[in-house]
């Protein structure tokens, strides 16, 4: 067994902790907090081994589900659009349509899958090529910060 | 200034060290001991803003150069492929019609860019995902270990 991790400061965090566990164990490879195009920003972002595209917003109640005016927009980048919250959620406000995944800091569990919706060719296209870049960007920051101030070289 | 890193141990880790310190001045995000397939393993591969596959291999010595049996085989799985060597060696042994780039831990310049072969499509998309998603299982292996052991849920 490895050293316990810090739990994520805040609720929204702790979930989408939650979250990537369960994405990793479905074999789908997560980001976090991914930006697929300007003024968007996602909680999480799964890539599935056939290029399969799940994004997940979590919510942390709801207050934080009612301020939410952007998660439509999310929908066409992806081809299945989940919601994950706690047992404590009151799981009537999210629209039917969608998945929904019960999550805490530990794990998660898909409560009902998405729908799904495929993204064209050339938007998966473009998805996989941004959500590449993103994470190894962030790998080698974590890796080799130094590559990333100004004086290296 | 951060903590300075740690070197790495072998020769033909600190070369790629100072070839990916290159690579994120030129904006590529790379990866790694990357295997873009079956038996094959690219020293660093890098992903620019338009999606650009370059390959570098990262040769210490004469000796480490000889070995290699499977460059040709890299050739393939990029636009563009170079070699990184350090000041010392004998670089008229490397083939003409490829990229080369002077290195050492702490960073590299390109000394003769590499022809330019481009990828099908489907082969870029392909790499785009799998380079994706060795990136964010990478970066979640990091980030969260406990992901990846086998009694975290």
């Amino acid at each position: 067994m490895s050293e316990p991790a810090l739990l994520p400061p805040m609720p929204g965090q702790r979930l989408a902790r939650g979250v990537c566990r369960l994405m990793r164990s479905l074999d789908h490879a997560v980001l976090t907090e991914f930006t697929p195009a300007r003024g968007l920003r996602v909680d999480v972002i799964g890539l599935g081994p056939k290029g399969e595209v799940w994004i997940v917003e979590c919510k942390s109640g709801r207050a934080d589900f009612r301020a939410d005016r952007k998660w439509q927009g999310y929908l066409e980048w992806c081809d299945r659009y989940f919601w994950a919250v706690d047992g404590d959620f009151p799981t009537d406000l999210l629209p039917g349509d969608t998945g929904l995944i019960q999550a805490d800091a530990f794990g998660a569990e898909i409560i009902r899958m998405a729908p799904e919706t495929r993204l064209a060719a050339a938007r998966r296209a473009r998805l996989q090529r941004d959500i590449a870049r993103a994470a190894a960007l962030r790998l080698q920051a974590l890796t080799d910060p130094e590559a990333f101030s100004a004086g290296a070289f």
